[in-house]
């Protein structure tokens, strides 16, 4: 069962809704095309609004059509009803456009669009991306939900990228994301055979699953969500491989507790590594709001370049090409470090986010092989 | 100037909203919540609707909040308000996930969902993927819009895939896309160098830039709209280059009329060529209301293997990788073509369609190479 919500705009000539006249002439011709496309509609309210005006019109089975008519020249109009998933849609979006157009004439406006139908149902099919685009996914099915101490973990499935991982709302790594792993460790360009590695975070295991795979001496990774690890063990095998069945391997432990602890044990001992990654939150999109964000990743960054060779990497994801402020901010911070450090991008567009993603690659200066 | 529409989504225990008190239980909770979002909010209409009940609340500045309680346990609410392209949004993404959250916690959700707001402006950010889902793409400029005899036509600019052609409200080709360009033509495995060549449409000019590399002797392009081309040419030159300057070259011709018209041309010589691609409009999504389109397609199909060469190959774009219905009745009309053909399927995924599209080779049965 959803309910759909169907989306159409309409923009014309500001004289012509400047008035309640005007706007009723307006509707009237909306509401004749309407009719003709939800069963007995009724208008049910009429309200007098800051900046224009709004209609409500109520039809068969509980349609509802909200009409909103703006003096500044704009229109929309919502539908929305209740649909059982085994009936067809009252509008499809091959109807909404039809009925797009045939209003569009009416009132003879300047432009119009007509949204796919939104389907409002009981599991989330859609996703921001990093600078709060709207993206509907393909997703049949929820595998997983549980809240976990630190977040809201689901799994859900999608047609097109397979079983998806979900932190707190936001899509995180799908079956179809290899090349989010390679570009973060940079496969083929860095040589982790017989090298030491610690990763903060990495609960979906992709990382420690492909790390292993270049023969690495040993690989600590610092994980504070066991339902993650959980999740993924189950749902995620093409990516992790069995690497979250146990804690321990022949070179690999994974000590499920927060990062910085084992971080600090590593500082205290004056253990060092040749790579750290950072698979951890995304940076902050933006200051407002998030300075404590900001503050972790800081701390994190810090802590972790006491543990690394000079000779280390710090590796990790950045954000979406398009924030760009976001990322200005980030490489503001990594220039600000003590001692001094110099950085890569590498750019990928992962297929689970739809976008161009951003990867760093941070050494101490004067050690960048480059 | 805009309009933002917030949609949050809830799920609840439908025994919670089955009768008029516990739905203005629910109703009295998410209100409370609201008028920490959206000031001096009041109750303007209560309507009693089939299957639940809707109320309007309106705010300062005209904005519209609309509460649906569905007595099958869903709750939708909708707020609506005007924008000014300087102003602060009323509500952000980020206040309206708290917002959801809070109501969340207040109603007793089993599940909730914010969308990122939706921007309803004067030119369209939102394309749906050939299996109707809907994408908003960062779309920041409309450089061109003009109705042609055939078809609207609008170039628009994309802040990560640059210029965009879009066809009827449907994305075409960005200048992202050139793997649709090499996919399509199959480049490095298929060799041009002095062959004749029919392109049907290609408006864009960005097949016949392609192909005109590989040194072929021939091409003829076929295109009925003079206004795409014009737009094109101005808009795209990154992708189409200077092919479509002028009409003719040493060893091109664009021919602006019916495709049909020179299709039969060629036969009524008896003139056959080693390639034609089809580059008009997409494979129908279903069968419903587009009888027209499959015969028009069929038809097409029909006369152009009447003037390819028994070793000729015809390749065209199918659809989207999702869309398995409509790709199945496209190979079922291969299928039945007399003489008999053969045919092979490439992959790729198409950056402004943001999903992988299906394009077909077909060559005529026992002069497949492969």
């Amino acid at each position: 069962m959803s309910v759909h919500t169907i989306l159409l705009d309409f923009s014309m000539d500001p004289a012509r809704l400047g008035d309640e006249n005007g706007q009723k002439t307006v509707f009237n011709q909306l509401e004749t095309v309407l009719k003709e496309y939800v069963p007995n509609l009724l208008l049910t309210a009429d309200i007098k609004v800051d900046g224009g005006s709004l209609k409500i019109l109520t039809g068969k089975k509980g349609a509802i059509v909200s009409v909103r008519l703006f003096d500044r020249g704009l229109v929309t109009v919502n539908i929305e009803y209740y649909k059982e998933d085994c009936e067809d849609p009252l509008i499809s979006f091959k109807s909404a456009k039809i009925l797009e157009s045939q209003m569009k004439k009416y009132i003879v406006a300047l432009n119009s669009q007509a949204l796919t139908p939104i389907k409002r149902c009981l599991f989330g099919r859609y996703y921001p991306t990093s600078d709060e685009r709207l993206l509907e996914y393909d997703i049949d099915e929820v595998l997983f939900d549980e809240q976990s101490p630190f977040q809201k973990i689901k799994i859900v499935h999608s047609k097109s990228l397979g079983n998806m991982l979900v932190l707190d709302d936001l899509q995180n790594i799908s079956e179809a994301d290899l090349i989010y792993t390679e570009t973060l460790m940079q496969r083929g360009k860095e040589n982790y055979e017989g090298k030491e590695i610690v990763i903060l975070g990495g609960g979906d295991g992709a990382l420690l699953y492909e790390l292993l795979k270049e023969k690495p001496k040993y690989v600590w990774m610092l994980e504070i969500d066991e339902v993650v690890m959980k999740a993924c063990n189950k749902y995620m095998k093409s990516i992790c491989g069995d690497v979250l069945e146990q804690r321990k391997g022949p070179n690999y432990e994974i000590i499920v507790e927060d990062c910085m602890l084992t971080v600090k044990r590593f500082m205290q001992e004056g253990r060092k590594v040749d790579y750290i990654f950072g698979d951890l939150t995304d940076i902050p999109i933006s200051d407002a709001d998030c300075g404590e964000l900001w503050e972790f990743m800081i701390n994190i960054l810090d802590a972790a370049f006491k543990i690394l060779k000079t000779t280390g990497k710090f590796m990790t994801h950045g954000n979406g090409a398009t924030s760009i402020d976001s990322l200005e901010m980030y490489e503001q911070v990594l220039m600000k470090m003590e001692p001094a450090v110099v950085f890569h991008k590498t750019k990928a567009f992962v297929p689970s986010f739809l976008e161009d993603w951003i990867f760093y690659q941070i050494s101490f200066k004067g050690n960048d092989v480059e």
